[in-house]
């Protein structure tokens, strides 16, 4: 229910922190890419194979030590829908080696056709009585800037097939104050926001006390995050913005609670890109990658409580 | 430039309606899906060539009376990636025969990532130094409540290769409010993203006045258009809600401008299902759209002001 599974998977590996797979090109290395291009030619076909391979060699070296894979959907998008198959591909392989997956896509609309972005992204197709997951992740970014109309489609769906949303709150970009920092009558735009999160998830929630309506608060902005931790207890966080752009580990601690718990801190380009940074053999990209990760984890760590499941309700009903 | 092309496609066809292709199975008729799931069996696959033959014959007979096609690309997704290769088909079948294409993709993120989602769907991918077009559309709807981390990405590339963009400011559904209407110091949430959309656009403006920025501004809200129109003259509005929605031909007119310009409405259900609702012979789905999307015509240009395209600054200097 809600972030139950993700939030166990990281109590066992005593690691809060997810994998970005946002795989540009240029981060792939060349001789998987030339292998590919002479293969399937120097198309899109042949750029989403190399990108597939990529991935996949990735995910064999972090599955032990990383609860979670986000892929972001705008880079297989990039690659048509070639591209888009790699992502369901990479969906599919990260679930197989036991991976908690979100898929990054910040989708919005409202009514039946948030509905089937709902269905697309975390529950199954009806073709004819036929029941097939069209990408089949655990979890989706979403933006609620549309209202409830935009967010009611998927939370029977996150119920019945024990998945999960992160809603865009306090992003962690230079200009997310544009709109999210104004001054709203009792609040402020990005306030309201989690206000919204909390009540969509009041309905939804799991044995840890978080529900299934999670919120995306970035890195960058530390006293938002732990502003937006304190006004949104069952609020599950997914951390953007740590490492690449600029977010440290002791700004990241704010986004926890006393269990080391309520968060998830997401590294992108810190982990595809680490052979790059370290300038390695590019043959080595996938061990240097499980480097970065080991890197990441204790990092993250040293600035938060020791992560501990709280007692549920089930186990010890006094604590009501 | 901007969306001079979209104009003069109005101009010429005298019809500023765009018909939404948001295909679910059910309005394909049975005897498509029938002769597809044969072929390819039951199974996405089958769904999503049924899908396209659905689309082709209507796009067929509409093209010579509708200027654009706006495919919603939940419906797409739904059908994971031999749903979004119908998409990108669908997309290339609607330009062979001269029609404007607005991808209805509602995207939004930051930064490179939100310039792979405009190199996707506007732009052109770069595989080793190929460029390859993987989705090719004229134009994307995108959400603004990252801030212009997440609409610069777009504007050069909008800018070099004659495309549009369409942000969300306020959408046509019941819970838009929520978040749109609150009130900011000298503004709302909604008239705040339109003054960014006029900001965003003021160094990419079309020869008619209209910049490559356009507006998603709901028919359900006939006041908000009108306030909206007046307050973002060099915005051009895209217009949902029309038809299925509730939107009456009376309060659409609230988006036009005095030649009859400044606004493109949408309708999907009201024309891919008019074989439904006539109770007509499913075989006769595409005739049916044609009649629909005649009438459609009538009753918008029934209250706007003539459609004339205004004198450019170029034909007569003085207007300056």
């Amino acid at each position: 229910m809600a972030f139950d599974k993700l939030i166990e998977k990281i109590a066992i590996l005593q690691n809060p922190t997810v994998v970005g797979l946002d795989p540009k090109l240029d981060y792939v290395p060349q001789y998987i890419k030339d292998k590919k291009f002479k293969k399937y030619g120097k198309n899109l076909k042949g750029a989403a194979k190399a990108i597939l391979t990529f991935n996949k060699a990735i995910i064999d070296q972090i599955c032990d030590i990383v609860p979670a894979i986000k892929p972001q959907a705008a880079y297989y998008e990039m690659y048509g829908f070639e591209g888009v198959k790699t992502l369901y591909k990479t969906i599919d392989y990260a679930k197989s080696k036991g991976m908690y997956v979100i898929t990054d896509g910040k989708r919005n609309d409202i009514g039946a056709t948030m509905q089937a972005y709902a269905t697309a992204h975390l529950g199954f197709t009806d073709v004819d009585g036929v029941k097939i997951p069209a990408f089949g992740a655990d979890a989706l970014t979403v933006n609620g800037y549309l209202g409830t109309d935009g967010i009611a489609p998927l939370l029977e769906l996150c119920q019945d097939n024990d998945k999960g949303i992160f809603v865009l709150v306090k992003t962690s970009n230079q200009s997310s104050g544009e709109l999210q920092d104004l001054t709203l009558a009792d609040t402020t735009v990005y306030g309201k926001m989690g206000q919204m999160c909390e009540n969509w998830g009041s309905e939804y929630m799991g044995k840890y006390c978080y529900s299934a309506v999670g919120a995306v608060v970035g890195a960058t902005y530390p006293e938002q995050l732990e502003e937006m931790r304190k006004a949104t207890p069952h609020t599950f966080f997914l951390v953007p913005g740590y490492g690449a752009q600029g977010g440290g580990a002791e700004g990241v601690a704010k986004a926890f609670d006393e269990n080391g718990l309520g968060a998830i801190v997401n590294n992108s380009r810190g982990i595809m890109c680490a052979y790059q940074k370290l300038n390695a053999n590019e043959r080595d990209f996938a061990i240097c990658a499980r480097r970065a990760v080991i890197d990441m984890k204790a990092d993250i760590t040293s600035v938060i409580p020791k992560i501990q499941l709280p007692q549920t309700e089930e186990e010890n009903p006094t604590i009501l």
